[in-house]
């Protein structure tokens, strides 16, 4: 594969990441996943003015975001891509010796970029999935997206090892979102999904639930899903730009409903594949 | 500068980790830092059995631990030191791809160490040094010494910006420890500190206070520090592997006692530098 990496577009074996980036050394920096439907980048603004936010709430300095385009193009044609693809983007603070926890505001960040071929293993996701709930133990400061993701990778391992797709997490006594996905419940006809805060991700296709479901005349609330009444909720699902609309079929070994994905969950997924292909 | 990377001793230049190492793409990865004093590595078991726990309990298969201690000294005498010198060890879980937030657990983790001269920097730190207090926005396990440290950078780096030397944490009402130290309190002759658990790390420094203050009759407990009593104790000092014993003469812009070292605290810091002479 070929990807870029600070001004360059060199097979991956060939791109040397410094030992003292501050990425691999503290995961000082910041990363965006999107992916194209159709050939066109979707809601690419949206993942720019999230990308920008991350920026800016952990202060490092990049501003070429006019470049970030052509990048992704490129490596898509660089590696012979014909059909959608997606493309993960990390910008690190940068290289800086000696390792203090400080920095100098004047280090130039590196940019990294990729795109690989989308398998269409997402729309098998459409049958169904199971997760586990996991405790909340990451930081407060979810609405960054930061490469500071080892408690994701830990649940996220949980949750794979039992053969499941997912970790979702609660904190205290409330659902907050999936290791790398949001977390939607369904009762009495009334979409749920966690409120915007520093403990979730601002998600693109998140957003685009609510216009859908706004647009359809679906109920749609930002409530807390308390974890004790978790069972009493009639349909679930996972939100996420590779994950798209997932139904949820079966949590922490409980079948959800019938084991099928939930009625109002399928009206929405196609609403969502819909909106994409009008997109 | 020649740094240690899976085997080869080479230039930092020359060291390459690819872009898809877990390190760099999740902050899947643990590190020590240890010194020498006359010339001899300083606590090198208690560090390498805090090695082996953050590794257990992130699940990376790392079991090399005894080939490190050639590797720290190859990595001095490579760079011509001839003093006392500080050491890095970064473990992280390996290079995989493509890239998902769970991995297959045969994968091979990398190594990478370095070690630089002591330029006698911390002695400096003696005369005391001044610090904030932020809020703890970490994840919920800060007993793993994981390169997962956005929070820690951030924190610090407000600290760095105001002249101060280190942040230390509350979490709701208290005192958990500094981003890069463990933080102690005196009040009435006694010594306090936040108890073990899942919020701070198990500091070697910090662990050799107790030693010394149980040898020498000075009364030393692990109790909670209310944020809302703070200054209510008399005496404050930061421990840590390169900082020592550092007094704090300043929180939050307000004077502690007279400005200097506390008397205690000042007592402890001779019988530390005493322990390390005999070592």
């Amino acid at each position: 594969m070929i990807a870029y990496y600070n001004g360059d577009y060199l097979p991956v074996e060939k791109i040397s990441v410094s030992p003292f980036d501050r990425g691999f050394l503290f995961s000082d920096g910041v990363y965006e996943a999107l992916r194209t439907y159709n050939k066109k980048l979707f809601m690419l603004q949206k993942h720019l003015d999230r990308l920008k936010y991350s920026l800016e709430q952990t202060g490092i300095n990049f501003s070429e975001f006019d470049k970030l385009e052509e990048i992704i193009f490129t490596c898509a044609q660089k590696n012979n891509i014909s059909q959608d693809f997606s493309t993960y983007i990390q910008i690190t603070r940068g290289v800086s010796f000696p390792r203090t926890h400080h920095y100098n505001q004047q280090i130039k960040p590196n940019l990294f970029v990729y795109s690989t071929e989308l398998k269409n293993r997402e729309r098998e996701l459409s049958e169904g999935v199971s997760v586990i709930l996991e405790r909340d133990v990451r930081w407060n400061r979810c609405d960054i997206k930061s490469i500071s993701l080892l408690p994701n990778v830990m649940a996220n391992q949980n949750a794979f090892i039992k053969g499941c797709y997912e970790a979702v997490f609660y904190r205290d006594n409330f659902i907050t979102e999936g290791s790398h996905t949001n977390f939607f419940a369904i009762k009495d006809g009334k979409v749920i999904t966690a409120p915007l805060s520093n403990f979730i991700l601002n998600g693109v296709t998140r957003k685009i639930v609510f216009s859908i479901c706004n647009e359809n005349n679906i109920p749609i609330e930002e409530e807390y899903i308390p974890l004790t009444d978790l069972f009493n909720y009639e349909e679930f699902f996972l939100t996420g730009t590779t994950t798209e609309i997932t139904p949820v079929i079966n949590i922490d070994g409980n079948i959800i409903g019938n084991g099928q994905p939930g009625k109002l969950t399928k009206k929405i997924q196609k609403l969502f594949y819909d909106f994409v292909e009008r997109f």
